[in-house]
């Protein structure tokens, strides 16, 4: 009988997370600081970052970083998440490729971001802090990071991009079980927020404000610390937790990817799936291909520059080495709110800089098209986002059916879509448009 | 390493249904022609149903009954399910109880009720039959049989309780999703629905009333037969896999249940978890406990009578022998949709009578405090039904540490609450009411 999910044992969970800095040949240029441009230093960064992801961030420069044991343990509680060979996709779309997926929608709050929401708060917990603070976008971070905060004893206070707020009223509500505070963004309550809001009222939001407004709380809230979902290099870090089990599972299943898949925001959950087998390549082992699927409408990979840019809207943030469509860039309104980003993170800009990865760029509709066929095919709803990783996976698959190649394709299924209904809703009924990418 | 899920491998799914009426000293009392009076046949059933599930409901004397490879293959898709030890729970109520959960949550729609759509649309399929049928209440099971259906090609006609159509909107955007057409009930579009709308304009809705539609639609439609997710035999038969799973699962933990409690609408996910343990009780070599926990303000089994009844409000359907509030019972308006429901199925009808399982009638409001205590402590959120169960397993558990009891409980998480957040919300802000339950 042929196999269709493969799970780790608990004894085969990863024990450490994989720092690819330590193997890049052209390390990531540093983050600078705007009034000076110096690199900034681990003190800069815990003004708003607590020390260990600050020292993650800046000073890691081992290879394995090992897991705090009560984090494996919360681990545990949804991981390892299988690893799917998509036999129902797969006969859809009649293609010779060996299709696999792996299901980080299964965790309990539906996508990835646990993976990293959980250290983050734990060292926060250890280093005497009492309360967390982030954006969010399409509210799947802001879900992880209440209940990790729930889970180690620490108040969280969420901001979340205004569109998604309304658009997906049902994670709100997720975090507020889990005890978090949460504000739509931009808010009167922080002068990031007035200052946009002044400007535009009707301003939609973006994860560049709402991080403005997050890192402006942290910094001025004693006790209160920022955490973050994607982007920097210590978010990925402890991402490739998902790319370790799915080499592992890989093996199980007697295949190597041939090429590697995820959507792309700023960067964590490609890193977390990509990093582990991209090692190989860099050992000279391998020859995997590494594909970035973003939005058409925010092309940073494919359309960006690669410069110096803050993270942020409002210019908190130290000046990161990324390959962006400018801080100032408003995104269209998609429904893949978390990939509404204008930059890309330090390491993976440099890996792409260095054509170690490519990024592919998908409109809307089609990625809403993979969604549904996924959905008929494979019983999963997918989240929007994940809906772009699903349309390159298609893409190459069809590709592979056109040149009778039976290629092994593997993709992350970052979320699941269940409270992203409304998306569907728009779609089913024909609403939903393309937004093309417009340079100003 | 104290272990946290336990998983089977795929080989040690299960093959074949535990069909409990094999083993029952006392069998279900036939069902009756309301007319005749006279017990219906297979032909009588086989004009609404297939044949293999008329067969199944009142011929099925084998102990145990195969699997449909096709359908077991479809069953790898999600299965098995984990076995979850509930140590966050333990540790949150501070109890020597040992809890574990069966989490049915990870279903790719969401629920238990997969398990019994996919063998009734394979066998449609298998007899030449081109659509189904069927009502739904919280959702779930119109969910699950929307995705069965697609997968096996048929199409698919779904009866939505009007009240968690407007309550859960998510969730008709998810059998839309898997192509079906969803109708709120009660309609114009069937007798049953335009005579409960000419008596009642403002009427809610109920699982009563979608049944006759939907029995209506498959009696007057050519090819078209009508599907049930609970109460039915067959229904409780398919969703023996659980309880089968959890057997070998809990034997993988070294331990065995003291008490297997399941929520309670019309019982089969309750069966589902219940019978495979119960016949070791019924063998002689056990003494298990079996709670089905049902809403306070809907207690056919607590406060019902044992009679014959109509298994839906029009009274279409043949006479069941079970515990009844009365066909005309309307539920009041809680947020656990798939609870409302006025009678318990034959086969759990017939076992209450005998002393072999036990109701226990949980309040609204405590249902929620334990679905929210347990979102914290495990993170996973609760469908508003498993948080009943939960409700139950929590009573015992602190009986257990008042008695210093180290108990081994076993609850069935039917499903996540992760579309129910509206029913959150609405807790959240302290705007939840308890419905007493009173005799006309």
């Amino acid at each position: 009988m042929r196999q269709k999910r493969f799970f780790l044992s608990e004894d085969l969970i990863p024990r450490q997370w994989y720092n690819i800095v330590a193997d890049m040949p052209v390390k990531p240029a540093p983050m600078l600081d705007p009034a000076t441009r110096k690199p900034v230093t681990e003190e800069d960064l815990c003004r708003i970052f607590c020390r260990e992801c600050a020292r993650q961030e800046l000073n890691a420069t081992d290879r394995w970083i090992d897991i705090p044991g009560e984090v494996r343990e919360k681990y545990t509680y949804y991981r390892s998440t299988p690893l799917v060979r998509a036999y129902g996709l797969e006969e859809a779309l009649d293609t010779p490729a060996h299709i696999y997926f792996k299901n980080e929608s299964v965790s309990p709050i539906g996508s990835h971001k646990l993976n990293s929401a959980l250290p983050q708060a734990w060292y926060c917990k250890q280093e005497g802090v009492s309360n967390v603070t982030t954006e969010t976008g399409a509210g799947q971070w802001g879900t992880a990071l209440a209940y990790a905060a729930k889970t180690f004893g620490l108040e969280a206070a969420v901001y979340q991009v205004k569109l998604t707020y309304e658009q997906k009223p049902y994670r709100r509500s997720m975090m507020q079980v889990f005890g978090a505070q949460v504000t739509p963004s931009p808010s009167m309550s922080t002068r990031a927020g007035k200052d946009i809001l002044t400007a535009n009222p009707n301003h939609q939001g973006s994860l560049g404000t709402a991080i403005s407004e997050a890192v402006e709380l942290a910094g001025m809230t004693p006790g209160c610390k920022y955490t973050l979902g994607s982007t920097m290099n210590h978010v990925s870090l402890h991402q490739t937790v998902i790319g370790l089990e799915a080499e592992k599972q890989m093996e199980m299943a007697g295949e190597y990817p041939d090429i590697v898949i995820a959507c792309f925001g700023g960067g964590s959950n490609f890193g977390g799936i990509a990093f582990p087998f991209l090692r190989h390549n860099l050992e000279g082992g391998r020859n995997t291909r590494f594909i970035a699927a973003e939005p058409e409408s925010c092309p940073k990979l494919t359309k960006g520059r690669f410069e110096y840019d803050f993270g942020d809207e409002a210019g908190y943030t130290p000046l990161i080495p990324m390959f962006t469509l400018g801080h100032d860039f408003v995104p269209s309104n998609i429904h893949a709110g978390g990939l509404r980003y204008h930059g890309a993170g330090a390491i993976v800009s440099q890996l792409l800089k260095d054509g170690m990865m490519e990024g592919m760029d998908i409109p809307q509709t089609e990625s809403f098209d993979a969604a549904v066929l996924f959905a008929k095919a494979e019983g999963i709803i997918p989240a929007p986002e994940s809906g772009h990783a699903i349309a390159a996976a298609i893409r190459e698959a069809l590709k592979c059916r056109e040149e009778g190649a039976g290629k092994v394709i593997l993709f992350n299924l970052s979320g699941n879509g269940l409270v992203d209904m409304p998306s569907y809703d728009q779609y089913l009924r024909g609403n939903l448009i393309d937004f093309r990418y417009k340079k100003d």
